[in-house]
C-alpha cells in the first residue's frame, strides 16, 4: 500500500514568440505555421503549473514550503517573463518556442534547481499557452 | 530515463440529452435519474479535452500541429454539436447519453481518426458536463 | 452625495432550446438561425446573475439575506432548469427562447417575486448562454 | 418606464506590445514602465468584450444576430490578432499600446462598422490584458 | 459627446469572519445567519476589483500606472489579508463583516488613499466572497 | 487492452485555519509559516475534487450515480465546511491543517464511506486552497 502526495503551484507570465524554421522557405513556414509566423511575433499570458512530489514533513505538514518553491519558479522564469522568447532567451536560439519546447526547457531549469532541495522532486510541468491549449511534460525512470 | 509529452486541446459544444432506460418503468427511471428524465431533454455546454501523446518533431517543435488536430476534433463532433443526442446521434440509439458514455464514444471516434495520423496517438478524453462534473476515459495496453 | 450597494447571486441551470420562427419558411429559418434550428433542440449550462439593490440593514449588514434571495431565484427557475424551453415553458409558446428573451422573462418572474420583499428591488438580470455570450436586461423609471 | 437590453460577445486574441515613450530617455522609460520596456516586446491573450444595445427584434428575438456581430469583431481585430502592435498596427505608430489605448482604438473601429448596422449601437468595450487587469471604454451623448 | 475610461485591477486576499449580532440572542443569530454563526469563524478567498476612472494621460497612455495603483490596494488590505476580520480589524468592532460591509469599508480606505493621487478617482468597489456572490459599492454626487 | 473510466465531482467549502507547530517557538513559527500564523486564523474557499473509478454500469450508463456520490462528499465535509479547522475539527488536534494534510484526511473519510458502495472506489483527492495552489493525494496497492 503506497500513497502519493503532489503539490502544484500555478504562476502566470507574459511572453511573445514567433514560429519559424530557419531551414525552410518562407512559403513552407507559412504553410505549416500560418499566422504564427507573423514577423515581429505575438504573445500570450502563459500559465505554468509546477507539480512536485514528496513526503509530507510531519513538522510542517508540507511537501515543500511555498515560500521556498515560489522563488525557484520565479527565478526559472527570469528569461521568460516579459520577454520575446526568440530574441531574449538563449534556449530558443535554435529551438522553435512552441508550447512543447517551452515546457521541456522549463522542466530542465526547474528540476535542476529543485535537485538542490532534498525534500521533493519535480513531478510534472504543465504549460497553458491559452486556456484552450496546454502541454504536459515530465521525465522519469 | 524516459520522457513524456502530452498536448491537450479544449473545445466546447452544445448538446441536449435525456436519461431514460427503455427496459425500466417510468417510476424506476424517475427514482434513478430524477429530473434528468424530463421528457424533451435538457442541455449543457460540454467542454471536451482531447489529449494526445507523441514525440516532439524537431522540425516543427510540435507533437502534432493544431491545424491538423483541430479538424479531427471538429469532425468528430459533427453529430454532437447543436444536437439532441438521444434523437440525432446513432451512437445513443441503445446507449444512455451519460457523460461516461459520451466520453467513451468520443474516444472511439477520435482515436480512429488519429490512427491515420502517424505522429501521435490519443492519450485521454476528458469531458466536462458542467464545470463541476467531468469524466476521464482512456484505453491502453 | 449618494451611495449605491448592489448584491449579485450567480446560479447555474441546464436547459435546451430551438430557434424557430413559425411564420417563416424552413429555408429562411436556416438562413437566419443556422445550426440553432436543429429540430430537437440543443442545450446550454446557463449562468444567471441576479443583482438587487437596496440599503444595508444595520442589524444584519445585508441588503437581503441570501437565505431569502436564493429560494426566490430557484423558484423562478422551476420551468427553466432541466427543461426544453420550447416545449416545457409556457412563456416560450410564441416567443423564441433567445438569450435576450429568456433574460426578459426572468426579469419579469424575479422582479414580481422580489416586490413582495420590501427590503430591496431587482437591479439587473445578466444571463450567460456560454462563457462567451451574455445578455443584460433591466427596467427602470 | 424604460427597459434596456445589452448583448455582449467575448473573443480572444493574442498580441504583443512594448511600452515606450519616444520623447523620453531610456532611464525615464524604465522608471515609469519597468519590465514593460523589454526591447522586443512581450505578449498577452487579450479578451475583448463587445457590448451592444438595442431593441429586441420580435421576429428573431435578438438585438443583433451573432452571425452578423462576430464578423464585425473579427474584422476589427485583423491588425491586432497575432500581431506586435507597435510594429504591425498603424494606430500605434505614435500611441503607446496600453490597455486603455487599445480599448479606445477598438471602440473607434467597431463603432464605425456597427454604425452601418441599423439595429443596434456599440455600448461599451471591455478589454482584459490579463484576468487581473481590464479597461472599460465608451462614448455617449 | 463624452467618453469614459475605467481601469480595473483585481487582487485576491484570504480572510475569515463570523456573522453575529451582539444585540440578539443566540437563537435569533442562528435563525438569521445559519452556519455563518460558527463560533470560531470560517473563511474565503475574497476577490477585490478596484475600478478607477480618469483621463488617459497622453504621455503614458494610462489613467494610472499599475505600479502606483497596486501598492495603494495592497496597503488598504493590510488589516484584511490573512486576518480574522471580527478580531483583527478595528472596522468590524461593531460592524458585522458581511460582503456589503467589507466592500463599504474598502471603498472608504481606498478612496481616501486615491484622493492624494490627482490623476484619477475611485469609481467602484466590487468584492467577490465566492465566485457565486459579489457586492458592488460606490458613492457619487 | 484495458480501459479506464473516472468520474470527478467538484464541490466548494469555506473554512479557516492557522499554521502553528506547538513544539516550536513563536519565532520559528513565524520564520517558517509567515503570515499564516495570524493568531485567529484566516480562510479560503476550498475546492474539492473527488475522483472515483469503476466500470460503467450498462443499465445506468454511470460509474456511480451523482445522487449517491454527492451525499457521501457532503457528509464528509460536515466538520470542514464553515469551520475553523484548528478548533472545530478533531482531525487537526495534533495535525497542522495544511492543504496536504486536509487532502489526506479527506481521502480517509471519503474512501471509508465509498467502500460501502460496491460499484466504485476512490481514485484521487484534489484540493485547491486557492485557484493557484492545489494538492493531489491518493493511495493504491
Amino acid at each position: 500500500m503506497v500513497n502519493k502526495t503532489l503539490l502544484t503551484k500555478r504562476v502566470t507570465f507574459s511572453a511573445s514568440h514567433r514560429y519559424w524554421n530557419k531551414n525552410w522557405s518562407e512559403k513552407k513556414n507559412v504553410e505549416v505555421f500560418g499566422k504564427c509566423t507573423s514577423p515581429h511575433g505575438h504573445g500570450h499570458n502563459y500559465v505554468l503549473e509546477t507539480t512536485v512530489e514528496g513526503e509530507i514533513d510531519p513538522e510542517t505538514g508540507m511537501i515543500i514550503n511555498l515560500y521556498d518553491l515560489k522563488p525557484i519558479i520565479v527565478d526559472a522564469l527570469k528569461d521568460f517573463d516579459h520577454k520575446y522568447l526568440n530574441e531574449d532567451n538563449l534556449s530558443f536560439k535554435d529551438l522553435i518556442p512552441t508550447t512543447e519546447n517551452i515546457a521541456k526547457v522549463l522542466w530542465e531549469v526547474i528540476s535542476n534547481n529543485l535537485d538542490k532541495n532534498k525534500s521533493c522532486k519535480l513531478h510534472r510541468i504543465r504549460l497553458y499557452e491559452t486556456p484552450e491549449v496546454y502541454v504536459d511534460y515530465w521525465r522519469g525512470s
